[in-house]
């Protein structure tokens, strides 16, 4: 268990009302209530100094849905009816914020609860006063803003707004259209000073223009596209073929899900931008491109938030010999999502305590597309992800 | 590639005919003819000052089995018509020396080509002279063991016989039949001063008497039971499951062959030995006892070499739910074998050279069961252990 | 559906505290109040004259366990906590009646609510009894006897007391071991003029004494074994191979099951019962030996009443060439068997409607081991066991 | 076997260089030589009378590609280099005659050995000239005309030139674009009084134009899309989903390819072909529509010949619980399908021979999307289908 620091800190989620959000706020809640226990957290059990507990954890944030959470779990299918009634005195009681949203950026997803703003500037203004009220309403040490909002289209990355701190004050001011919803997010929060995660595959703070704020304001920032199931299972085996010199002839991948995340890939700009995000890892892994690789995702409604993957990964060995791997993970995406994000939020605060700011890149091992410091490629190895954040946390 | 030493290693295999022997041979023979690429040799293109050349390597071993390795490759079904062709040159000029048997230790193998030893004090001085004989007739700078026989029965390990160097000396003399055949084979190679490694589930050298010569001798000695298909796939998911916390409920793991391997486990001893070395692997990685670890070794024909590896594994996640990773493994057991026996034999020397005596715990990656120093746990983690490799090496 | 009889047909089931027992009456009791669909009953929709409406089905029957019918189903983790409360009111008014037992038969399984007997002819005349309350008390039409109780050991067939009606009446009389508690149901039944199934693997009614009081009687009676996950699937794909002329080299199957069934199946002599049932399948077929057919069953607890089972299948084709098909059912045991229970009452009481006695073979499709009349052997394949059926039903 | 006819049956493949048609010949030619076995051959060993024998049948076709077929053979990596040099001899003595291309209905797929024709009439006419030498020159009791070339895009069916007779003869007067080059063999063929096969996607002979022709001629006409690997899975699997009521809530089908086959389907056009045929097999044999039926077909090299389909069916049950269903067919394409074009070949042939013209229904087993008769629905079922051949070729 962490010891107990008394430090109350506030995550703020962008896409308060979706499947991953809901079930980490009914997790936590049911921690603290005691009908939960810390499977799938996966720094539940280390002691590391200074980091804020479970139990420390109250959450606000914005959606476009602005039903109650209860409500909005329900829907999602993720819980089960006893564990939404267990955590529904506390997620009845939470209404998202209102959202930005911009149907050029995110097709397929729409809703009503919106923020009224003259333009970026304005939008900006009114999500830094969200952030300032609920650190004072909830009486918080610090909060954390973690962005789960459904998958924007890849932006283009050599628009001279998105390339320097200033170019971009310029754009908020023009509200140019180059900026996208998550940017706007990203900006509120690090203009406070308080840290940020991207936690989908949307580039938000990922460009020069952010970047160069966070690390001008020592604000600490980690990202992108979380790493749940079958890109975690691609760092995890690949390594392992190198080490014992199979070359990968190809991998063949495909996904079926169901869940309002697939609905949105089935836009294919925002299916690209996933894919822009589990393409390189494993080239990056082997140290050689493997050529037949292809990744499919596919909306299925019959699995609902159970996503499934089936891989199939042919070798060439010794002699030229060729295998086989297949592997089939019948997973659901926002049971392993929650936790991440969970301790996301916990290590971005502790940086912040720490006065690290800047690029988080010991938070690798969560992210199916690192973000690095200075322009050296990402660790996509699991393992050397792993050490990394062990390292950080001080546990041997 | 490694550095050209020119210092010729002989690598003498107990089990010469079997199937990773000939395939072993017949690789390294291809390649120095260059015929054959460097895929599935793990340790091919690190630069390593004093390692021993793939072209430098030099073979000679003991069978039950007099065929000619030509034919006896034949019979395996590993290696194709080609390939058999390619490397037939040298194979045919290479039959097995005599080997020791017993009916006691391995049912279901057996053959002609058996030394004649009236006890197994002259066993074990025919087995030094032959190993004396192959240095000066290949006029190698040093020769290695390994042992790639059949698995034996396990062995009563409480058998004071086993349990020190003068218990076991006392036992050659009156043939103890506590001592068994690989245990006559891994006495002769360390008393001669030369490397042992045992590729097998059998316990050979892992007895505290054998053990104790080693360091006492100063011998490099490794095992056992190498690690390919199944097992390998179980050390590097397992850690993975461990630091995303998802607690493991059950593992069911199958496999089905149809090689000489495959019918001496018939014999139910030997496949108790297998079992053995295959239990305590996932325990010892997540540190809990998984209560549902099932493995089951199937002798099935139509695989032939081929062998097939199912796996299924439950998990539970966050908020208690259940999730199932499947993992279908079609692989080629002597193929993957063959090459991390080379890389035994290659580190074996270069330890050996290096004056590095007793138990080489570098080599845990190679092993299922790894053989330790002083008592400790064995490292099961694959990525732990492919990092200990490394750093002894002295590869970055 | 169905043409309303108005016809009241009791089901008295052998087991009916099990888990197939408990969920075929849930079910049709929330079809009774509507709130379940007719999904998986593979009679629904067809109109065939005098065949009882599910709605007038009405349940009894026997079980060691003499726990109420809702407490039994909440231990059997197949119904959803919603379904039992919607059933409840019906499962909690049913108590099995006391039971006949038997270690001798039947590891593993025990119970306290058992029949007080002073030797066979007492137990029988205790079950006849039972039936006859149950028709009067229930003011039924006709009753059917449904055997789901755990498997028996395979018995000693030929003994003489199994051979003949008159040598079993012998045997009733001096309780004579060769008879097994699943025989003295079948005996009471037949001898009631009841109709009779056995849906486990116990040989039960299945010998030539039994049989032969059935066709004198003119009693009808079917079994043996249900046919529901992997030997299904086995039945469907066989005729499939057959008929593209593709030669089954090998079939390997395994199953993963962590219910009742599966615990009784770790005793050696109750798995070995079913292998039988299950072995001579497809050489059934196929019309030629499988060399390589194995089938395995595991008690593996993470699984509970989801059944798993894999098969892998190697097949030759032309030209010699192998190919590899590979089935993974993730079904759920006592969901796939309750209906088909259901529907095999159903028949069973249309053909004692129609005069039609002793083997009711057209119900092969519903069996692992279909019974026969004449010693001819049985029909496996799936689409001409449907067809015989049809047939029978007169549907077209 | 089938009963020695002394007629001799020569098959023109459309496509006769590719991977289908040249393993047909070799495996043919080894039967004749006595070095293949009949594994594979549906109809070998029933004894019907008139059918021609397999050392029978004599091979000859066109194919844009020139090689002889020896050399065409080794570049699908299809037989092995022992087969192609067994039937070496009369492989090599076969060179495809000139053929019909269109870069509008095919893409991706060239070649040089072109049929040089002013327009469709000249085409046809030399096609038609084709088949007349081949007859004589072979000294051929009969000649049958199967079509193996790779897909063509799907053409616009409304065209008033394919729906009559009439206009499909202007049609040619003219070169409508309309027609395609596999119609243009269609034509030829029945025009000449010669059955035909269709064993692609493509649509040829499907339209009410040559259908009609087929009537009038009384020419026996079959097709199309050759029933192999996963829809023949399907087509076996749907029907027993059915008998066992259980809902077919999603089938997700995904298939990986390297061959030449692979490469056609890259062009979207031949793709949609493909996918035509595969879709509606399942709602025709479960009577309702799937709503969650994809079907994916990817060029993935490493497999090669080799094909692989993995196939994920959700299914509802009693009580309206889910089940899962996972097949993986480790496939090869042209070793399915060969043994299915011989027996097409085989049944048009004896067809012929008993005066039975127009569409021959009793061959829907082998194909995706079976043509009919009278515009009734087609018969998908395996089983059912089965039946229907088998009826026809008077086997009980």
């Amino acid at each position: 268990m962490s010891m107990q620091t008394g430090r109350r800190v506030g995550v703020a989620f962008v896409g308060m009302g979706g499947a991953v959000a809901t079930t980490a706020i009914a997790g936590i809640e049911m921690i603290k209530s005691g009908s939960n226990r810390l499977d799938g957290l996966p720094l539940a059990g280390l002691s590391v100094a200074g980091m804020a507990d479970y139990k420390d954890l109250v959450f606000g944030g914005w959606d476009l849905n602005g039903d109650d959470l209860a409500s909005a779990a329900s829907g999602h299918g993720v819980l089960s009816k006893d564990d939404i009634e267990d955590g529904a005195q506390a997620l009845k009681g939470i209404t998202p914020w209102p959202a930005v949203g911009s149907a050029k950026f995110c097709k397929n997803i729409d809703g009503s609860n919106r923020i009224v703003a003259a333009g970026h500037r304005e939008a900006v203004s009114i999500i830094a006063s969200d952030l300032r009220r609920f650190q004072k309403e909830s009486n918080l040490d610090q909060v954390v803003v973690v962005n789960l909002a459904s998958t924007e289209r890849w932006p283009d990355l050599s628009d001279p707004t998105l390339n320097s701190p200033e170019a971009f004050e310029k754009g908020l001011d023009s509200s140019d259209e180059a900026i996208s919803p998550a940017m706007l997010y990203a900006y509120a929060a690090i203009k406070s000073g308080i840290p940020y995660a991207n936690f989908t595959p949307s580039v938000a703070a990922d460009v020069p223009a952010l970047l160069g704020l966070a690390t001008e304001m020592n604000v600490p920032v980690a990202g992108k596209d979380g790493k749940t199931g079958q890109t975690m299972m691609k760092t995890v085996l690949a390594p392992a073929f190198k080490a014992r010199a199979l070359h990968v002839d190809g991998w063949f991948s495909t996904n079926i899900l169901g869940n309002r995340d697939g609905l949105a890939l089935n836009d294919p700009n925002s299916l690209q931008s996933k894919l822009n995000t589990k393409g390189t890892v494993l080239d990056s892994i082997l140290g050689y491109p493997v050529e037949d690789h292809l990744v499919h995702i596919h909306y299925y409604r019959p699995r609902g938030d159970d996503k499934e993957a089936w891989d199939n990964i042919d070798v060439t060995g010794f002699m030229g010999q060729r295998m086989q791997i297949k592997v089939n993970f019948l997973c659901k995406d926002s049971i392993l999502a929650a936790p991440l994000v969970i301790e996301i939020a916990r290590v971005l605060d502790l940086a912040h305590k720490r006065g690290d700011g800047g690029v988080q890149e010991q938070l690798s091992t969560f992210f199916k597309a690192p973000m690095v410091k200075n322009g050296h490629g990402p660790e996509h190895a699991f393992g050397k992800q792993e050490a990394m954040l062990l390292d950080w946390l001080g546990v041997h």
